[in-house]
């Protein structure tokens, strides 16, 4: 007992503020690490590569930690490391300590769209209910439990060839007798018995549908008597903390089956603590939610079954399995019914995932005569280009620019982010809104697009995105070699300084709408269609409805076609699941999509780079492409006088 | 760690003599408890009430032990007290002992009769091996690693519609990698995945099945390749030492799921033991082994699934499920492949179990053209009477008297074990053969069913079982009351007494054939059918394999009908597990089997009482439906003088 005591003193004890979570940890553990184990809401974007700079935390106990590493004098200036400032994954700790993660290092509570568009669907669940009345047995008829209650089922509802789950066998005898031989039979898929019941609860039984992204998961419960949402609850992916991104996550699960394992289980943690929420909120037992439904990218699809992502980072990027996964709920550690399954919608490929299935079953495109695009917006990007005949997709690094990252004053949309930005061309003035109208601390995605394309309407950059240092306007300057541009002054702010987009800021959104453009053309150019042949896109994903079409149009993220054509469609990837959990056809359909969308292998194409290249223009190299955001420069006297080289 | 030595030396060591088995018990608990944990060799009827007092020991120390009890002190003789002998489940521990188990309480090495005849049957186990060599990933095919190898046996062998088990998915990425792209697929009933190995073993594929006796198991391994047996091993059925029979186990069980559990558990741990016993021998991994099948009577076959088995033993004894179950092997804890399943045959009724449909299935009486009547013998002994066109089933208490229990000098066929017995009818000298030709300690099953038939021919008993004291023989004396007749002589027996049948062993004899006998004459009854339309009856059972039939059919066991027509089968419940593990038809014939099989329950039966006082006489009441034995007996001059009272 003593050597335990002993042993405990020697590990620190560290505090984070302002949560006031904590841990114990070795000496010499990272503060990021540490955070992990407490918690701890901290950014963390490449994983503790020491190269994101975006897990800075405040120590004030400097001798408490080991000394700056070469990554943080990099990444932190003489006055921020002064000041106390460190990166979480490269201090290490000494000795028991407070550490401060400031509000920029911080998730915070994110605005999490988890709405998406309604498909009309039949309800037609895979799970069902029925009630029965059973003869008791007599000399005269000892047929067993189980037959007795088959064969009723057979006789007052017509079903056939049923096969009754072990564990229901091993309570079958009491639970019939306790029940005086009144029970409900839970059914899925019409052939197997996973749940016997005392009395009539026919009117109890419940799904859950969960979308499971990179950032976020949402969740969505469902009464399977009607096929509506009775109650929907977002979260913020739990495996954030161990990388922002796909690849971070996939390199940590690299190292070993227990990462894999950790992944898992803090996904599956969170997928269990919205059911729980969302069950509270509406009275229903967990155990009344007999299946659910899960979406994700291929990545985060491979996380959730503890399935070995590895190949899902090297060339040609391979996923494990393609078609739709059915596991036992138990086998992942969901905690809805003990016998409750799980179904994992199929994915397309490697980078074209289960989401972007769920995409195209609530956008229907694989039904439609009209052919559409849809482009469902994140860290990746999938593109999805065809109708009832054929169908496309490839997926595009855009990265994480939209979501704030890799942007200087990049935020997610959580309270005080500048959604929106106007510009008046002439005073180069600005006008913004914030999420909650709360004072600007940053600037979030929708704002991230409408930037570049106010900019460019103004002036104040060229289509090559490159800002005009010889404009007289006292929010354009240089600092430290980089020209950026003011949006809101220090005095406006929550932060204590100015907000601004700098040159670099715009090469980042470049680089992001271009790969997603180079995803665009190349499929059109694949399946030789132009843009006016295009009838409907689709813009899909939690970032996607906020953003002003126009403005996207403009920078050149989506083909030019006239806006009424364009269709924010929210997080469709949930509607997709939704749909798969309360219609058999629907999930049924998801394997058809699966295996008739022909994936794209970007890198593959010939023209790859070069489309790339021109992709990085605003909108896009071949302007004549661009016919209405053609008039509109002219209009506004900002077309090109040169005509811009195209890449070949 | 101090106050955990104290616990310990308050626990009692118990030595079990002559294994030297050793257990640490409680003060207060019994020593067949206790003979229990230390996993000694101690037979137990009653499993512990007292009754059956076979479960003698015999305790030097007597301090460490309380008093005898009332039941001792009934069921031992003041010299056994005085002796030292004690009940196990009746002496109370006080102090660390040793207790020395004497012959006559332990079960002994048995003779245990696995083999049974072999039924043609085509090789299609469900089980299957498959090589292939796929291609590996490339950016032009960078499908799933489940679709290239799901695409590949389509190709190569024509399987479709393959589901991959959620480990074996798991798995995937590594062992395709690993085996460079070539590996050997296991799939089980021709749809689902159940194991993925580099290279090629497709010559390494077994299967095992496994009989589930109430006293024996009996295992056999086969190839799947070839269907052959390659190894057997038989083992008491480490249930045994919490009761003999089937009731004594149910009641046990009802104790709770704890004790349910631990029923379970130590058969699944016999079979295990069995398993890695065969394994070794033949050098086979039990990864190897992808399949098992199993029969059992109801009782057993609800033990084994860890089913709770009380209303098995309540009017009107409904089983909890009849059909067959496929159970994962990893949920019951069968250590074959861990992605390996177990298929337990279907029962008929509560006391017509898979062990019948196996014999059915092995005797193919639900294929014949002729009129059949199987017995398989045992503590319960199942009579089928049927064809192709219909069969009858019913069950027939006839108790553990023909495995030795309930008989003075009764044993199991273990070395010494009388076995054969014949008497000269003139003389009464008696001749006889012993198991191993060892000096005698017992008598076992078949010469149980030769004495009331040598005894009848001899006149030393009348067709009532009474002996008849007025004989001039020095074998023949009265002890306390009770007539007995001396078989061998403590000279030439090794347990230093003689060895002998007492009227009430005959009365135990009498009423365990007429149990049998009122199956038979039942079922003919309710099939309108006599004995000369019988054209084969089929004995099954280890007991069975080594009984005189002739002395049988004299003391009435089964209906009389020419020897030819009799058919010793063996252990034909092993051959049907054996045959359900080879052969998919074989394994549908049970389903079919299980549910054509009428059951026929003798207690319900208007008659009943009246069938069994009739069949109580030897060979029955009705000497007309006997007549060889009619015949043979008036050749000796024992047919009886009066006719024979008859029960209506």
């Amino acid at each position: 007992m003593e050597r335990r005591c002993r042993k405990i003193s020697e590990l620190k004890d560290i505090v984070f503020q302002p949560e006031g979570r904590r841990a114990n940890v070795q000496a010499r553990v990272s503060i990021l690490k540490a955070a992990k184990l407490a918690g701890a809401d901290l950014i963390s974007i490449c994983g503790g590569k020491g190269s994101c700079g975006k897990c800075r935390v405040v120590v004030e106990e400097r001798e408490k930690v080991g000394p700056p590493t070469k990554a943080e004098e990099d990444l932190l200036t003489p006055d921020e490391l002064s000041a106390g400032y460190r990166l979480a994954c490269q201090a290490s700790i000494k000795g028991s300590l407070t550490v401060r993660i400031p509000e920029e290092s911080r998730t915070g509570k994110q605005r999490l769209q988890v709405e998406g568009i309604e498909s009309p669907v039949g309800l037609e669940p895979l799970v069902r209910k029925y009630f029965v009345q059973l003869p008791k047995p007599t000399l005269g008829d000892p047929r067993s439990d189980l037959d007795r209650l088959l064969e009723e089922l057979r006789k007052r509802y017509d079903i056939k060839n049923l096969k009754a789950e072990y564990s229901v066998v091993k309570t079958l005898p009491s639970v019939l007798r306790k029940a005086i031989w009144e029970v409900t039979v839970t059914i899925f898929n019409g052939d197997k018995i996973i749940d016997v019941e005392p009395g009539d609860t026919t009117d109890r039984i419940f799904g859950y549908a969960v979308d499971i992204g990179t950032t976020k998961l949402a969740g969505y419960l469902l009464d399977l008597n009607t096929g509506k949402v009775i109650a929907v609850e977002p979260l913020m992916n739990p495996q954030i903390p161990f990388g922002e991104d796909v690849i971070t996550r996939i390199t940590y699960a690299m190292k070993g089956s227990k990462a894999l394992m950790e992944l898992q289980t803090v996904v599956v943690d969170g997928i269990n603590r919205i059911l729980e929420d969302l069950c509270d909120r509406v009275d229903v037992d967990p155990g009344e939610v007999y299946e659910m439904t899960a979406v994700g990218n291929t990545a985060m699809h491979h996380l959730f079954l503890n399935i070995y992502p590895r190949y899902l980072a090297l060339s040609p990027f391979p996923p494990v399995v393609r078609e739709g996964v059915n596991v036992d709920a138990k086998e992942v550690g969901v905690k809805i019914n003990p016998n409750g399954s799980v179904y994992v919608l199929p994915v397309i490929a490697g980078f074209v995932g289960a989401d972007n299935v769920a995409v195209i079953l609530a956008t229907e495109i694989y039904k439609k005569d009209e052919l559409c695009m849809a482009l469902d917006i994140g860290t990746n990007t999938e593109v999805v280009l065809g109708n009832k005949e054929y169908m496309l997709a490839c997926s595009c690094a855009s990265g994480p620019a939209f979501e704030g990252a890799h942007i200087k004053h990049g935020m997610r949309a959580a309270s005080g982010a500048i959604e929106k930005v106007t510009m008046d061309p002439k005073s180069l003035e600005v006008k913004y809104k914030t999420v909650d109208d709360a004072k600007p601390c940053g600037i979030c995605g929708s704002a991230i697009v409408d930037i570049p394309a106010e900019l460019l309407k103004a002036g104040i950059i060229d289509v090559a995105g490159k800002i005009n240092r010889d404009l007289d306007s006292s929010r354009l300057r240089e600092k430290e070699g980089v020209l950026e541009f003011v949006l809101a002054w220090k005095e406006e702010s929550s932060i204590g300084q100015d907000i601004v987009i700098t040159q670099e800021d715009l090469r980042e959104i470049q680089l992001a709408k271009a790969a997603i453009h180079t995803g665009t053309v190349t499929l059109m150019k694949e399946a030789r269609v132009k843009e006016e042949d295009i009838d409907v896109v689709f813009i899909a994903g939690a970032f996607g409805s906020y953003i002003a079409p126009e403005n996207a149009r403009i920078i050149g993220m989506y083909p030019e076609v006239p806006l009424k054509k364009v269709n924010v469609v929210g997080n469709a990837a949930g509607t997709g699941a939704r749909m798969a959990l309360v219609s058999k056809t629907a999930r049924k359909n998801t394997e058809k999509i699966s295996k008739k969308v022909k994936y794209i292998e970007l890198a593959n194409e010939p023209n790859f780079k070069n489309e790339l290249m021109n992709s990085y223009y605003i909108p896009y190299a071949d302007l004549s492409r661009y016919p209405r955001t053609s008039r509109l420069l002219r209009r506004l006297g900002k077309y090109p006088k040169k005509p811009i080289p195209k890449f070949k």
